[in-house]
């Protein structure tokens, strides 16, 4: 089965809302309803379950804790995963913090620093050295790195990450990283985001004077 | 012309290859040497210059001073953008410090938060009660948003945005977001993110044993 990575999004976005339902008291929904919470059309939504086994029922749509049930073991959410973050500037240190993070089922293990300034074992959340990067992720068998460095130092930590043996990075540094084709680099460019916002409101469309 | 949201982050993502071959001494580029820097093919490079009226030269390529101011002012670069992030937790602190915003002109003008322990007037980007956002916006014409708020704050939050006249949103809470149709809303999702890439290489790829 090929599932694309806009499939996997759009089922982490619909497990979202079906939590949204359930706390609301809902113990059923249709495909539409999930479809107009989550921006997709229903056609879509069923495709989406179809794609995992996951039927509906015509008259009676989805039972909303069966379909989290189901989710929970498709989206690796019935286990904690261990995550680092390296770099620890502004943005390393809010996602070590990022208590939403938690709720999902993820666990940032340790931050790493080049800056010994920055380096604090005795944290809840321990920013240890780059020097025991490699070590570390052995030791700990980590395979998902946060990856917030400067934009210069980018390439050169991505292939250190990949040598200890990550497989996936989330990366925020604005470059496009090099890695060999196992391993998966999902990139949050936050500058662009915002460059598009300022596009389609300001370039696009100027302020009436 | 109709430009697609695509389309535009690519233009950010030329942009920034070319600051880095200009500060490495190039003065001309090819269309396939600046598509594999951003990950797209050559002739989509050519494509997306053209749609701008830039065009090329077979044997010599493009000028990179000439494309890039081009690209300045197709992008809104050529002035300083203004921008407010309500939501003063740990992702909204960084954002407001982050850097990399500044150098490309984009300007955090103020932080709005409810919480009365995180107002500060006095610093160098000051955080504000909740009760002058509306007035703020207005009278500083602040057009474009970054929202940190927690999921449960979004909508209501967004609404209160769009009644003070934003034009667009960048929302990092984990909902989706409800705006009238001239609102432009970019949203960034960390943990469907993260969740995204747990997918792709733990659970589709299980640790060999």
């Amino acid at each position: 089965m090929v599932v694309s990575k806009k499939c996997v999004s759009r089922l982490s976005r619909y497990r979202k809302a079906l939590l949204r339902f359930k706390n609301l008291g809902f113990v059923k929904v249709f495909s539409d309803t999930l479809g107009d919470a989550t921006g997709v059309t229903s056609a879509q939504v069923r495709k989406d379950f179809s794609l995992f086994g996951i039927m509906g029922n015509k008259r009676g749509g989805y039972e909303i804790d069966s379909l989290l049930e189901k989710m929970q073991v498709i989206l690796g959410k019935d286990q904690v995963h261990h995550v680092i973050v390296v770099g620890v500037g502004n943005i390393g240190r809010a996602l070590i913090h990022y208590r939403a993070f938690e709720k999902e089922g993820i666990s940032i293990a340790a931050g790493f620093d080049i800056d010994p300034m920055k380096i604090s074992a005795k944290e809840s959340v321990p920013i240890l050295p780059m020097q025991e990067l490699n070590a570390y992720i052995k030791k700990k068998h980590i395979e998902i790195a946060i990856l917030s460095v400067s934009e210069i130092a980018a390439q050169e930590t991505c292939n250190q990450l990949v040598n200890a043996g990550i497989l996936g990075i989330l990366n925020f540094a604005p470059i496009r990283l090099q890695a060999p084709e196992h391993v998966e680099i999902n990139t949050v460019n936050l500058q662009v985001e915002l460059e598009n916002l300022i596009y389609f409101t300001k370039v696009l469309k100027p302020k009436k004077s």
